[in-house]
This record gives structure tokens, C-alpha cells and sequence, in this order.
């Protein structure tokens, strides 16, 4: 027996170390692979908060708004904690809670947007929704249900159809669903009209109150207007163009000098859907810094779009660029000078419209730059016809005569490369044209004055990009002068 | 006095005839400027209806989806008819009609997103919340409010500001909001401990009810897949491309054929953030269609960008037909076949890259259309090369020598807009090799099978777009096929 019980346990032993070993490589297995697990959890934690670290150094305003929704929550908070306040809305305050963290957007504009479409859904839909209830009472109460139902039915199916339209979306999307949410709530409600109209008395008030909040908070302290934003997104696009113009065509000349703004044009490709809702939540901000409440902010997105057509072109000559056919150094030097002209006489337009826009002021320079432009492009367009004029250097460095020179010009195909180039240029020229209208019509229906001093710049609340814009704009505004 | 009277009254007559005449001038302003309003408000409304008409004929299914969120009104409703149904939530059917509306989105992915954030949101702030009101309760009267306000000051300012994340505004975004209100709610309110899980346990009853409500909805009566909308787009826009590419060219060459579908293309540039949205809801959809739980939603996109990258081209393209320097003709007519041919078998690698994502089957022709592009691209190489040699027609038509030919060859100025636009062409050709990589790569990805026949597309949810996008294709490959 013991000796059995010795032998099993000897058998068993060696199965345990069979098995435990076997456990022991599994248990290694499984802590290491917890540890790796863990590991990998805390590296993407530290990407994450490294992540969130650079969207709040990028723009500290972001953090600031987190900030501004945490105060406005802890001021609302003062209707659970001071009785009066609390009973005054009638143990209603939960809802100007909701409003806070609902409403509160990340620009004034927005926040006024949402704010009003919230007050106005939710009365609209209470005004409604009594006089369905008071036909519904009416109708005795075996009819009820279905007339509420119904009317839910028929409003709550229109008005979700409605927010597919475009006009309804831009301006009443969030103030539609507060409409379905309000109406089916008071509908279906099964108060009696009299209490239905204290509780929707105290729950409006409770609404504006919240709102009122949001946007005195969003208004008052450390204001994100969305118009100063499209205004910095319209200036900042307008100088990441002229750099991309100018480093694009100094990269195709002179390949050596490296340029980190090359790609900066990029953004202006996708920046039409901000550029619209900016412009959309601007129109509800009061007049701030150098904007009247009437300023057409509509104006703007038809510049971006200008830019953007500009943009396009910018892209396909990135591709000459990139490509693998490159035009021979003496062509490129035979061209270089036109084209830098260009694209220095260009970027000086795009520069100049961007300190138009800056200041608010009428130009007369950008008349003159334009012109500077048009000899330019001229210039370009005479050394292009030149070109067939030119000697191929390899075969024939001293002809003399001008039959051997138009025997043994530069083959097309060399040419072409360069040639596509120029016309680009020529193009972006054009479009930049476009640019210059969309401006000029900003400073027409926005009534910009003609003056000599920059009052304006001054008042401009400290924007980060608007001023970074400034004084790139007033250095190369020196070296125009110095040039 | 009589007199006085009649003579006042005369005079006083006059005055009022006077004023009254005024009156009724204003009056008849008043009533013209009345009708008139009333005129034009009827038109506005009429242009407004006509608008909605447009949009739910465009897309019937836009009337479907209201039609779908009335009817999970009007069920949910029944929490407020059935006795037992009511008390079972303990009255908070509110909550349920709530999340009705604000979770029901148009798309199955994006009403699964939402409501998977409202669930997990209100869960994880519930929790917190608890824990919070714990400690709270356990420091005594005198801090509770202090540590209540500060937790919630805390968590709000730092959920808000996470929503500027990206990886977190892509996947949580209305998560977080959910977080921080619902956290606000029972932070704040009043209630003991014991009273809150009851509470709480009855409301996300409610919003567990609602969500499922809402998925159920809108995946079993007539749903919109987000996963199929992409693909229909995705699709929808390779025809375009194709399209536009070949009617540019042949409006190039050929004014007079009128081509509608032209600006077929402008859509693809500003597809990028509906692409992306639609990725992003895709993730949550289940197994539909074609289409398993754990298909690679992420590279549509990547293709959407690939063709993006083409159409910014086509843009450039666009530019060459408008311009007022045109080649002549007799240069025209040299580059036609070789830009035609470029064009048609660039379509078709284009055609054929979309067979390939609609029957989800690989096919072994897109290399034998890409190496027929090749030959074309290298065609119209060829043409351009011999572009100098091109005798100038109306100085020379039956030059003999190779001399006179050399001399008298086209300047350099008159090609320039031709050359432009074929090197255009080429660049689009090495872009659309950019696609060829993005859609190997999901067929790779998505394990798409080499097969004969097209089993996919019998399967298929009827989907207009792709139907009509498929049937072009026929056509196209049927017209190929002849040629």
C-alpha cells in the first residue's frame, strides 16, 4: 500500500513534473505575455497622453475650453446646492444641467447657434404639443392615444426628413431633434394641461438659464469667436499658399535647398467643410473686435474656394516635381529666372490680399503687384518662345550661325518637362486672379476703407496665427521694398 | 358756432383728408408691401417644398428613415399606454423616448456607434458617479459639496478636452458627452446611495430599451448600411473619374460633342470626410451583404484618396480647354489618337479597378489594362517626340527634305498648351497606378477570390447606385470588348 501509494506518487510526481513543467513553460507564457500585454497597455497610454499632450500645446485654447465647460457644470451645480435656487425651478434643475453639456460648444457662434435652436425647438415643440393634447383631452379618452400617437408619428417622421434638407441642416439641425424630443415628451406625457404648463414653465426656465450660462461663459472668458477662427484659417491658408508657390518652384530650381513649408498647401485642399461651418456659426456672433455683426462672413468660404482651385494646380506641379523626366539643367537655368519671378510676383499678390484682409483696408499695391504678375508671366512666355531658339549645349557650344543653331535646337521631349512646369505656373498665375476677385468683393461688400494707418491691427484680439501671418507678411514686405 | 364748427370741421376735414390721403397712400404701401411679402413667403415656401420634393426623390430612402424614427416613437410610446410596461421602468419611459431620438441616425453603423456610446458612457459615468457620491457621503456634510463640485469640475474638464483627440472624437465622441452628463446628474443629485441603484438601475433599463429599439429599427426595415453606402460611393465615384477623364479629352479634341458628365468629378474632391465618416460607422456594422464583420473598411478610404489625387489632375486638365491659348489644329489633330487612346484605356483600368471592388473578385485583366495604358502613355510619348518634327502646314505642306522640315518645324509656343495638356494626361496615368496599388491592396486585405463567375453581385442588396454603376460598367466593358 505504501509502496503503491510511493510508486503513484513517484508516477504521479513525474506526471506532475511533466505536467508542471509543461504548467511552469504555460505559466511563463502567460505571465510573460501579461507582462507584454501590460507593457504594450502602458506604451499606448503614454502615446495617447503624449497624443493629448500636443493637441493642448498645439492650442491651449482647447484645454481652456474643457476648463470653461467644468466651470460652467460647477456654477450649474449651485441649483442642487442652494435650496432657494433649487425650489425656484422647481427641483427642475437636472435640465439645466443637460443644457450645459448638450450646448456648450467650442465657439461663441456655435454656442449661440445651439443655444437658440434649443430654446426655440423646445417652445415651438411645447406650443404644439398642448394643442394636440388639448384636442386629444377633448376627444374624449378612448381616442387619445391614437391622435397623440398619430400627430408624433406624422411630426416626428416630417421632421427627421426635414433635417435632410440642406437649408434646414445648416441652420436647424440640432433645433429639429430638440423639436422631436419635446414634442414626444410633452405628448405622451400623461399630465393634465394645467400642470403641463408649470412644468413647461420651469423647465424653459431652467433651459435659458443654462443657456444663458453657456454663452455668457463662452462669451466672457477667453472667447473662441468662430469668425476670428475663419478670419486666422482664410489669412494662415493665404500664406501657406504663397509658401508652398514660392518653395515648390525654388525646389524645382535649386533641389538643394530644403524647404519645410512645400507641403503646407495641403490643408487648403481640405479646409471647405471647417471653412462653411465657420462661416455659418459666425453669422450668429455679435460684432467683436473689428467685425460688425453684419460682416459677410459668407464672403469668405467663396476666398477659400478661390484658393483652393489655386491649390489644385499647386498639387499637379508637385508632380513635376516627383517625376522621373527631368528637363536638362541648362533648359531649367534658361527658365529659372522667369519662373522665380513668377512665383515671387505671385506670392506677393497672394501676400498682399492677405494683408488686405488683415487690416481691413483697401490696397492700392496689389493693382501694381498684379501688373508685376502680368510682366512676369509675360517674361515666362517669352523665354518658353525663346527656347526652341536655344542651342543644345552638349552637340554645339559656339554656333554661330543661326541656321546650325535652329539645325541642332533642343528636342521636345526635353523641353517638356519644363515647358508643363511653366504652363502650371502660367495657370496658378491665372487662378490667383480669381483669388483677387473673391478679395476685392470682400472689400466691397464689407466696406473696407481706404487708409494709410493700421488701426485695426492694433485692436485684434492676440491671435496666435493671425499675428504669426503679420510679421511673415511684414518681412517679406521689407524685402519687396528692398528688392 | 354751428359755423365754427362746419368751418373747423371743413378745415379740420381737409387736415384729415390731408393726413388720410397720406394715410392711404401708406395704407396702400402697407397692403402692396403686405401682398407682396405674402407673395414672396408663398414662393419661399413653395421653392422650399419643392426642395424637400427634390431631396426624397433623389434619395426615397431619406422619407424611409423619417418614416423609420416615427414609427420607434410611436412603439416606445407604449411605455406610457401599457400599465405594466410603465411601472416595470418605475416612470422613467422618458428616458427611453429620449434615446430614441437623439440615437437614431441614418446609417445602421452610426445608430450602433451612438448607441454603444450611450449604453457604455452612461455605465462608466454611473459608476464613477457612485464611487464619487460615496466618498462624498463618507466625508460628512460639511465637504460633500466641495468634493462632488471638484470631481465634477475635474472630470468634465478633462472628458472635454479629450474630445479634441482624434482617436477619440472618431470613436467616442458623443461617449464622452454622455460620460459627462450623466456623471453631472448623479453627482449632483440628492439622492442617498440605495435610491440611485434603484434608479439608475430602472433608467439604463430604459436606455438599453431604446438603443435596442433603434438598432432593431433600423437593421431590419429596409436599412442603410454605412459599409454599403461607402462602397456604393466609392464606387459611384470610380465612374465618374472614368468618365470625366474620357469626356475632358474628348472635349478637348472635340468641342462640339456636348458631354454632361464633365464635372462628374468635382464631387470626388470633397468626398474625403464623408468617405471617412462612413469608414468609421462601418466598424460597427455586423456581417450584411458581401460584406463579413470583419471587412477592411479602412482601405476605402485609401482608395477614395488615390482618386482624389487623379481628379486634383483632371482638375488641371480642365484649365488647358478653358484657356484662350489653344494649339492649332493640325497639332491637335497629331495628339488625338495617341490622347484618346491614353484616355480610353486609362477609363478602362479605372472601369475595370471598380469591377473589381463590386464583384469583390480578383480579376487578372486590370494587368493587361494597365500594360495597354503603358503602351498607349508610351504612344503618345512617341507623338510628342515627333511634335518637333511636325512640318508647319501653312507655310509648307509638301516639304520633301529633312532639312527644310527642320527648319521650318512648329515653334516652340504654339505646342506649348498641347504639350501641357498630354503631359497632364501622362501624370494621370502614373496617379491612376496609385489607385491600381489601393485596390490590390483591399483585394489582398479583404481575401478576394479569383472566380469566374459573379455569384457577389446576384446577392447584392438592391442599391441604385451600384445597380446603375454596374450597368454602365456592362456597357463600357461591352464597347470595349467590340473595339
Amino acid at each position: 500500500m505504501a509502496q503503491e501509494k510511493k510508486a503513484s506518487g513517484v508516477e504521479w510526481r513525474i506526471n506532475v513534473e511533466d505536467g508542471s513543467s509543461k504548467i511552469l513553460v504555460q505559466e511563463a507564457g502567460l505571465a510573460a505575455r501579461a507582462w507584454l500585454g501590460l507593457k504594450g497597455l502602458v506604451l499606448k497610454v503614454g502615446k495617447f497622453l503624449q497624443k493629448a499632450y500636443d493637441v493642448g500645446a498645439n492650442d491651449p485654447r482647447k484645454a481652456v475650453h474643457g476648463l470653461k465647460v467644468g466651470m460652467a457644470l460647477t456654477v450649474v451645480s449651485l441649483f442642487y446646492y442652494m435650496r432657494p435656487l433649487y425650489e425656484g425651478v422647481g427641483g427642475n434643475a437636472m435640465w439645466a444641467i443637460m443644457t450645459v453639456v448638450v450646448v456648450f460648444e467650442n465657439t461663441v457662434g456655435a454656442t449661440i447657434s445651439k443655444s437658440l435652436n434649443r430654446v426655440f425647438g423646445t417652445c415651438l415643440a411645447a406650443l404644439l404639443a398642448f394643442s394636440v393634447h388639448w384636442v386629444a383631452c377633448k376627444a374624449g379618452e378612448k381616442f387619445e392615444p391614437w391622435i397623440v400617437g398619430a400627430s408624433v408619428f406624422l411630426l416626428a417622421s416630417a421632421t427627421t426628413f426635414s433635417r435632410f434638407i440642406p437649408s434646414v441642416k445648416q441652420l436647424f439641425d440640432y433645433g429639429a431633434m430638440i423639436f422631436i424630443l419635446t414634442f414626444s415628451l410633452v405628448a405622451f406625457s400623461g399630465y393634465r394641461v394645467d400642470e403641463l404648463f408649470e412644468l413647461a414653465h420651469q423647465r424653459l426656465a431652467t433651459i435659458i438659464i443654462g443657456t444663458s450660462l453657456c454663452i455668457l461663459v463662452s462669451m466672457l472668458i477667453w472667447p473662441i469667436w468662430a469668425g476670428q477662427e475663419l478670419f486666422a484659417l482664410i489669412n494662415g491658408n493665404m500664406d501657406k499658399l504663397a509658401n508652398s508657390l514660392e518653395g515648390y518652384v525654388a525646389e524645382y530650381f535649386n533641389p538643394d535647398d530644403s524647404n519645410k513649408n512645400l507641403l503646407a498647401y495641403k490643408c487648403i485642399l481640405n479646409s471647405k467643410a471647417s471653412e462653411e461651418s465657420m462661416a455659418n456659426f459666425a453669422r450668429w456672433e455679435p460684432a467683436h473686435g473689428c467685425f460688425s455683426f453684419k460682416h459677410p462672413w459668407k464672403q469668405y468660404p467663396k476666398i477659400g474656394a478661390a484658393m483652393r482651385s489655386c491649390a489644385y494646380c499647386i498639387e499637379a506641379l508637385g508632380s513635376c516635381i516627383d517625376s522621373e523626366n527631368q528637363a536638362p539643367e541648362f533648359i531649367k537655368k534658361h527658365l529659372s529666372t522667369a519662373c522665380l519671378r513668377v512665383s515671387s510676383t505671385s506670392s506677393s499678390v497672394i501676400r498682399e490680399l492677405a494683408e488686405i484682409i488683415k487690416s481691413m483696408k483697401r490696397s492700392s499695391n496689389v493693382d501694381f503687384f498684379i501688373e508685376e504678375m502680368n510682366i512676369a508671366v509675360e517674361e515666362l512666355q517669352e523665354a518658353l518662345k525663346s527656347l526652341s531658339k536655344l542651342p543644345n549645349p552638349p552637340e554645339s557650344k559656339n554656333t554661330e550661325t543661326a541656321a546650325s543653331v535652329a539645325i541642332e535646337t533642343v528636342p521636345l521631349v526635353e523641353v517638356m518637362p519644363a515647358v508643363t512646369f511653366a504652363s502650371l505656373m502660367i495657370e496658378i498665375s491665372a487662378r490667383i486672379k480669381g483669388i483677387v476677385k473673391a478679395v476685392k468683393e470682400l472689400a466691397k461688400v464689407a466696406e473696407f476703407k481706404v487708409a494709410v494707418e493700421n488701426k485695426c491691427k492694433e485692436n485684434q484680439p492676440n491671435n496666435g496665427l493671425v499675428v504669426q501671418g503679420l510679421r511673415k507678411d511684414e518681412e517679406a514686405m521689407k524685402v519687396l521694398q528692398r528688392v
